[in-house]
């Protein structure tokens, strides 16, 4: 199992008037989260979106358990939960790096279209990522 | 039971490079959803703030079926599952207006707490928005 | 002269940790006041990227005299400085409605291009569209 | 003269349907330039607002030159013009970090204020932290 650690600091504009982090903006991190998961297998969601590989998001989901800070440096751990031919599924954990604290936890899932949006299947249009990412979820 | 419909129009920075709406902000347009809810039952979320009366969010789901694009007027039909002394549900549909097209369907949970993030019970705070909030439910 | 009021509810997402409406957002606000002012003139800015005519932003300004806050109502008052057939500029007020308070003014400036980001002439490419815009100014 | 170059990464939430970072998120990059402008220096903003001094924004420009994409690695480049006992104001230019192209340059104003948003002199409040900027000017 793949399991992957990217970092960001909260920015000012994150918080809103409650003092702290908007919750619609953890499901920005959660898209940094698999953006460096794809980087540390040595490709970049940038690239497979050039090969006219889309991972839109068809369901999003977070839990809130502690509340993150301005300022506050945020560890982003995404793993696999699965990955088929058609779909691919994302869990996430937000911790704040000071305590190890758990802020957060949430998943994403996606299918995999072309960039017209047509349904594709990732194990006949890129089978060699395909595998890369089978391995990550064992 | 009471269901509110608001409506906003897509804003440009709200799309992304699909040419779509970006995921996380549905989740914006759920929050203009439950304040018009509120409003709609001639309070206001502010003043319930200003009671010391807060919602943050400890759950938030998004499914979604189809894409909203720059300058769609959209739909956030809000309604309540359930209100109870320290905690409520609000689901939401996202339509958009020109074909009645459903795009995404939600929900958010919330605690009752005061300002400082304590739980409280609304049935004891403010027992008279505790009952409208329940016959929105039945 | 043309001079268009549109009208947005400030969101909580836009607030920030200082209890006010966090300063990036305006620039959201600025761009509906140019949406609606098209759109005051019977034609969309969607239409004209359809027509392969792109305003992307050359330079942005804002000078902030007072805050906005969660849920006042905001008008975004846009006029024309000038178009030219490969420019034009923007001015912008935006006003406290419950109390007329003028809170920020700013302009933005855009070149003419089409989808590609290559500079076109306006008044070559869309003489009608120019000419109406011409008239604005006036 | 201190200069701070602090990188971000183009987030796919930033960019637009023109497929390039949408404009008023380059405001944000300039927050977290000063942000990292004071964290350079051995401070940080966030110690700052809790010893009740704030920098709201009074001005806010930007001169696009050319744009970003998702994924790109930006430096934003940091430096004061002037600090007075009342007012500072940040220069800031934004580089790809690939090929050093510079993409916009702007600038903040920022009055210094307690937490009610009184003007306040930071020469007489913080007298040391006002020494520390005068000297990044020189």
């Amino acid at each position: 199992m793949h399991i992957w650690d990217a970092e960001v600091r909260v920015r000012y504009g994150e918080t809103d008037k409650m003092g702290i982090v908007y919750y619609a903006n953890y499901f920005n991190w959660f898209e940094i989260g698999r953006t460096e998961f794809f980087r540390s297998l040595g490709m970049s969601y940038r690239d497979l979106e050039e090969k006219d590989v889309m991972l839109p998001v068809i369901e999003a989901h977070c839990k809130y358990f502690s509340s993150a800070s301005y300022d506050d440096m945020i560890i982003i751990r995404t793993r696999l939960e699965f990955v088929t031919g058609t779909r691919i599924k994302f869990l996430y954990e937000i911790i704040r790096k000071d305590d190890g604290k758990l802020l957060a936890q949430g998943h994403t899932e996606h299918p995999f279209t072309d960039s017209t949006r047509k349904p594709i299947n990732l194990k006949k249009v890129l089978p060699e990522v395909y595998q890369m990412l089978l391995e990550c979820v064992q």
